[in-house]
């Protein structure tokens, strides 16, 4: 089997690779496992209630089946999800959405596959290298590169790109907060300016880290995009107004050059492979076209099961008064398992601002969090080890192989048993044991 | 905005695009237009009512509908689904299939631009061209390309190469086999040799024009393919065992340099987007990478309904005493119309062995096929206009102007009143009005 340079591509082992093989494994497993590695959306009875009810309905209806089941789609979505999408934000917040601001795509990923690869990788050979006889190979063509502004970012991001190596990005500043818990920010004084930086990109809150960048924070990146004239990309998979797990108060905002990515999934839906993206129409007539050609058309099944719940509004109740509160409330239990844990260990935990994930910094360990994990993994434990979530970055700086990823979206038990045993080996690091 | 090549790319007009904006524009037209251009499947009540009796089941468990649609599959795809898969080719065909020789994809167009990217396009850099110094642009690398040894072929093929053009392809022999039926032959004496070729991919049955190539046929290019050290695609969205809409009587193998892809679409489920690739081990495994970061995992909602049928072995009934039936009926309808429809007028169609189409050829037509299409629309019909279904082949063969696709899936009503209306735009291009 021989295959062509994309091929090869894939052939690399990836972070996203790893996590997703967990999951299987998981999956298949005879053996009890502690599952704190994924980012599986915890079991909240009220939403599921509410899409069973909906799915009864379509089973009932064979109409209704034959309509969502029975026909291919719209390449860039189903109409009536979109426009009922349009106007839940525009009576949110003020916008001016139409469908033709929004596309679906399988998932969250499969968006960022998209949009990175549109954004980041070998610019178009200009006229004027065409006008001075380049050949059209990729040579006489420029980079094209995305700014992540602060890492820890999201682990899916690193391997997306078909082409050349695309991200650009930074370390963080770090506030000690107590002597528990940080925060990161964005160093604004290092922040690379490149001239081959296409797109900025930030997850908010943030995937791995539980950060939700501050107002000013963004306010900044967004002038600065609109400055540079690139879009700004912003990842909302965990923000408002769903599944709106975020517990600072923060705001949203949508203008033409910002590309607003959200996803079902975190709704408590991610078999479905539903994604969101809110942009200009221009790029959404491009990635509805990329839809056609990669996908035929996204999957509406998701889409038909929840088009009624945003059309009469239940949705925004669910999140308000369900999904946000039981994550709150897992988050706060969470926490004070970690600090019951972590007892007697130099460990600290970024503020957890919204997403489900805490984010554990042992500085200086002793051991790579490569080794942590598969310790771990070796009582029992998945979690994600920090190395993969720094894309972009030289590998040089030790904070890197300091952290790990724990999600608390998983019941009680499976989260207070794993902090334990993660508590037990961080210590067993430390004495060097 | 300014994307990168990749992202031109795909902002160029595709016949995948006009297909899917022919059906977007259906759902969401006032105007009631006769649908006989897209791929729909048609109703059929039997498999409707074993997929709805599925979710009725899902949604009154909260823990199986958990289960299903609570968390991301493995990035291959659902081990019970693919065991299941892996047991029923086993014992139909005495293969020796696991579920490590299945990878799920959303759809069968994404396991084809999977597929295609990986044997088609910038050759590796061998060792020889990094030793002698070259830079890894591309330029150094030699191209891998696709033989389609009979044309016409899927309209879904030609757009999808993110590198450079990818396809060699033949013009088929054509059998009249009386004054209102022909049926293509592959030409090996003219086949092309290229040494680049790195795959041969061929779609039995054939959409668009319901051809099935023969045992013969097939076993020669499985000949060559194997001689070549190359794999062979094929491409079996409507073929047996499922959902088995052909009507004569071929036999299927499989073997380690195989590549068999098949779908839940014309099962009656397009909607769930799941396409199914059965190779060798290792590209299997390399398709699941990929999966991981294109797409996280695959749509699993569709496998999760239609396991118990596999498992239980109802789907080979509902496919032998139902969707066949159906289809076939369809077909011996749908072709009296077109005889009907086409009196004095010198038309032809494709002998329909399979699939879902009529692929209708008007010798000598004095109007362009797109330009009929047009005709067509305006008169509340669509169909596929046949310059599409041409990958890979030079333009100057008139007879690829002369063609369209008709599907006859849809209601019986549709298909009548379309095919009228077709007869009178044919024969009035023909008498040049």
């Amino acid at each position: 089997m021989k295959v062509t340079r994309f091929g090869q591509k894939f052939a690399r082992p990836s972070g996203i690779g790893l996590l997703m093989d967990d999951l299987a494994e998981l999956l298949s497993s005879e053996r009890e496992m502690l599952m704190l590695g994924g980012g599986n959306p915890g079991l909240v009875p009220a939403a599921s209630d509410l899409y069973r009810a909906q799915l009864a309905d379509i089973a009932q209806d064979p109409q209704r089946f034959q309509q969502i089941f029975g026909g291919y789609g719209a390449p860039g979505g189903n109409a009536d999800f979109l426009q009922a999408l349009a106007r839940q934000f525009n009576q949110l917040y003020g916008w001016n959405l139409t469908e033709r601001n929004i596309v679906l795509t399988n998932g969250s990923q499969n968006a960022f596959f998209l949009l990175f690869n549109l954004f980041g990788g070998l610019a178009p050979t200009t006229d004027t290298d065409s006008a001075a006889g380049h050949k059209d190979t990729g040579e006489s063509a420029g980079r094209a590169r995305i700014l992540l502004p602060l890492t820890p970012e999201y682990i899916g991001y690193e391997d997306v790109s078909i082409d050349l190596p695309i991200f650009v990005s930074n370390r963080p500043l770090i506030d000690k907060l107590d002597d528990r818990t940080f925060k990161y920010r964005i160093d604004f004084d290092s922040l690379p300016d490149d001239p081959d930086i296409n797109a900025i990109c930030v997850s908010r809150p943030t995937n791995p880290t539980g950060n939700v960048i501050t107002d000013a924070e963004l306010a900044r990146l967004d002038a600065l995009a609109t400055e540079r004239g690139i879009p700004l990309i912003i990842d909302n998979a965990y923000g408002e107004p769903f599944p709106n797990i975020i517990h600072t108060k923060v705001s949203l905002h949508w203008h033409e050059n910002i590309i607003l990515s959200m996803s079902l999934s975190k709704l408590g839906l991610p078999a479905v492979r539903t994604g969101i993206v809110i942009a200009a129409e221009p790029l959404i007539e491009l990635m509805t076209k990329m839809n056609s050609i990669i996908n035929l058309t996204p999957v509406s099944i998701g889409p038909a099961m929840v088009t009624p719940l945003f059309e009469s509004g239940q949705i925004n109740d669910l999140c308000e008064k369900h999904i946000r509160p039981f994550y709150a409330a897992k988050v706060d239990r969470a926490l004070q398992w970690f600090f019951d844990a972590m007892q007697g260990v130099p460990a600290y935990v970024h503020k957890p601002e919204g997403a489900i994930f805490l984010w554990c910094w042992f500085p200086d360990l002793p051991i790579d969090s490569l080794e942590l994990y598969q310790r771990l993994k070796k009582r029992g434990v998945l979690v994600i080890p920090g190395n993969y979530f720094f894309p972009g970055l030289d590998a040089d700086w030790k904070h890197c192989r300091e952290c790990i990823r724990i999600s608390y979206a998983m019941d009680d038990e499976v989260v207070r048993k794993g902090l334990k045993i993660i508590g037990e080996e961080v210590k067993r690091a430390y004495e060097k044991l």
